[in-house]
């Protein structure tokens, strides 16, 4: 399958988009993408899910991002992100011995908590 | 990693959209989803594409489908489309050897083919 299938000049591919990179405000890789959270009603992608430590995918932590936070860098060839390393690690996440369910509390919670960074 | 990460009552988790059944207009199994196509600069999910036919790969078709001509059928346990067999057996399509890019020219063909079937 060519590369072309998975991604053109507008779109691009969920499974292109799922462990892509993420760098954080100081280019430094932060994690990588998990996949993304798309509202069902309206079809527009809500959050991207960013994985970040832990090793062998025992022990990540997984951190909901608002998608509009994230913005493709072609030289990085990955996503890049205003969100410190330092914010990230107080950001609501939840991991695979805390699974966190995708509540109206939680989405507003996400929501909150980027809301002063990207304002 | 609980279900509850990939999907809620509103949103639903790129990877757990991937690999889902779809039914047709007569509620057979059409195929699945391989992946959805999402505007970079909105983030709006426009197509699914859809597998179909094919035996471990090989050969597989891919139709990309509008994202709004699937609903999702609680008890079906994956998206029913209004599309019918016949009606996909001479939509754009394109397969391994015969790659398709995803040009503008190709968008307003899938747009175009459709049109008739959700108005």
């Amino acid at each position: 399958m060519g590369m072309q299938d998975r991604e053109t000049s507008n779109l691009i591919g969920s499974d292109k988009v799922e462990g892509t990179t993420v760098y954080g405000a100081d280019r430094r890789e932060v994690g990588t993408i998990e996949r993304v959270m798309i509202d069902k009603r309206s079809g527009q992608v809500k959050y991207a899910v960013l994985s970040f430590g832990g090793f062998l995918g025992i022990g990540d932590d997984y951190y909901p991002l608002p998608w509009q936070s994230l913005r493709y860098d072609e030289r990085l060839g990955g996503y890049l992100t205003n969100i410190t390393e330092d914010r990230l690690k107080s950001a609501p996440k939840y991991n695979n011995e805390s699974s966190w369910n995708w509540s109206d509390q939680s989405e507003s919670r996400v929501n909150k908590y980027y809301e002063s960074t990207f304002i």
